[in-house]
């Protein structure tokens, strides 16, 4: 949970709320509760952020507040494609030394998302808990591919779904290709591997299974920030609602998580999120149907 | 029709046989016949080539054969990406004068493909044809956009389906996001928009109505030189097979398209395109259906 600072070609925000695990609990907390949130923030997150989310079914027990210090800061800037951009400046704050503790309460949750964060961190929450989730899910970028590799590449045994981008998943297999890619992946520990490409949508691999989720097509991406978070959070909370951890339910998943980035893109950080309701999200869901569903007779 | 001479990071060809007209021709001759070709070649083109495609319904009367001058060539070469490629030399030879004859057998075409190529020619083929097509399809590129837009926007008016790809796209409409792209050039005359992404797919644009076609992933892809081209060949060799110009029909045929064009992509040249038949197309559809097939009950 974080503060952000965001220039697009399109406009440029304050210092805004923003976070993985932020994005995560908007956005899953739409079809699953309770939440058991697992953060740090400073003295100067407002409290009334945590209170929004708890009101949205979200336990913050388990996130820290040292309130004696900030809370992590990102600013970035986007290209013109609105998939590349800059990272301005970063203060760790809070992050720096960040331990997390799992709260006793916390030890029944049966589905885990680990959003992006130093693997030894996620590893830690991992080891915390006594009984192992049904699933475990986890994000990462290419940042500690380069600084943290043995870290992640044990932490990538203990988990069931990985979630990266194209250039990630590259980066981490070392081939171009991203089904070489996938399969080297899926060779180093996890059974599910996600490849999220931005606006070109998402491919789950599994076995020698594929399936691929487009992106909706959207007039306007307004700012991207938040967006690979959020569909993380549909994806979690459409599992945790169903209980489901099939190849054919993660299906489904995937395509919740793209309907629910394809919120998240509209406005300016997790805005958009806090706007949306039910009817919203099966309305956009309805969209994905007719945007991908077609008839077909073999030749 | 063409000759072509292809650099890849994987490998490079000789001069092959190449040109829209060509690889629309194999991938349409799967799925209906007649096909009556119009192009040109040079005395320096392989007559069997003409056979072969004689052998598969392809009518080439409207081929004309001019003994004593050379075929079209074109050389270049694909970036490490395969998206993006530099033209190392291109030789016009016969379509520096091409005049398009429209045979008197082919009066009777119901559907037109107009493969890439200066839209005064395209013009001519339509303006010779006395009777209407039930539809018009065409492709077109970025070069003409840039010498000859006077005469293409001219073309736009007079066809059913452009076909583009997301920078032409882009350039034509003088807007990034394809949404927007895609509402402007809908308002410059064709009803139906398909704007291919390369590896990331198609959208298959009508009124407010949107389609998505995901390109399927690839181990290799070995030369996408006539991927396009080949899918514009499923793509109308399904649309006159079934006779049926709907937008629901549109999307079966683009995904046609799709399967053909992974076959192109996986040898150089023509050469998997002569390999193939109906199980092999068959079972290429059969992946795209598990690709993007889900299901789903609405939150």
């Amino acid at each position: 949970m974080a503060f952000d600072a965001i220039e697009t070609p399109f406009g440029k925000s304050d210092k805004i709320i923003g976070g993985a695990g932020t994005y995560i609990a908007w956005s899953a907390s739409n079809f699953t509760k309770p939440i058991k949130q697992i953060s740090v923030v400073g003295g100067d997150f407002p409290k009334k952020q945590l209170r929004a989310l708890e009101e949205r079914g979200v336990v913050v027990e388990g996130v820290q507040i040292k309130e004696n210090e900030k809370t992590f800061f990102w600013s970035g800037r986007y290209h013109m494609d609105m998939n590349t951009r800059d990272t301005l400046e970063t203060q760790l704050n809070v992050l720096g030394t960040f331990e997390p503790v799992v709260p006793d309460s916390y030890q029944d949750c049966e589905f885990l998302m680990l959003g992006n964060l130093a693997p030894s961190v996620q590893i830690s929450v991992i080891r915390q808990l006594k009984k192992r989730p049904k699933l475990i899910v986890m994000d990462t970028m290419n940042f500690w591919m380069e600084i943290a590799l043995t870290d992640l590449k044990e932490l990538l045994t203990m988990i069931d779904v990985l979630m990266v981008n194209d250039s990630e998943a590259r980066e981490l297999s070392r081939e171009y290709s991203l089904v070489k890619a996938a399969n080297k992946i899926l060779t180093m520990g996890p059974k599910f591997l996600i490849i999220k490409k931005g606006e070109h949508g998402a491919l789950l691999f599994h076995n020698n299974h594929v399936f691929f989720a487009p992106e909706l097509p959207l007039e306007e991406v307004f700012d991207p920030t938040g967006a690979g978070d959020t569909f993380a959070g549909g994806f979690i909370g459409h599992i945790a609602k169903t209980k489901d951890i099939s190849f054919e339910n993660m299906k489904t998943a995937i395509i919740v998580g793209s309907a629910m980035a394809s919120f998240c893109v509209e406005k300016f950080g997790i805005q958009r999120l806090t706007e949306i309701g039910k009817t919203d999200i099966d309305a956009r869901l309805a969209e994905f149907v007719q945007l991908v569903n077609f008839d077909i007779d073999l030749v």
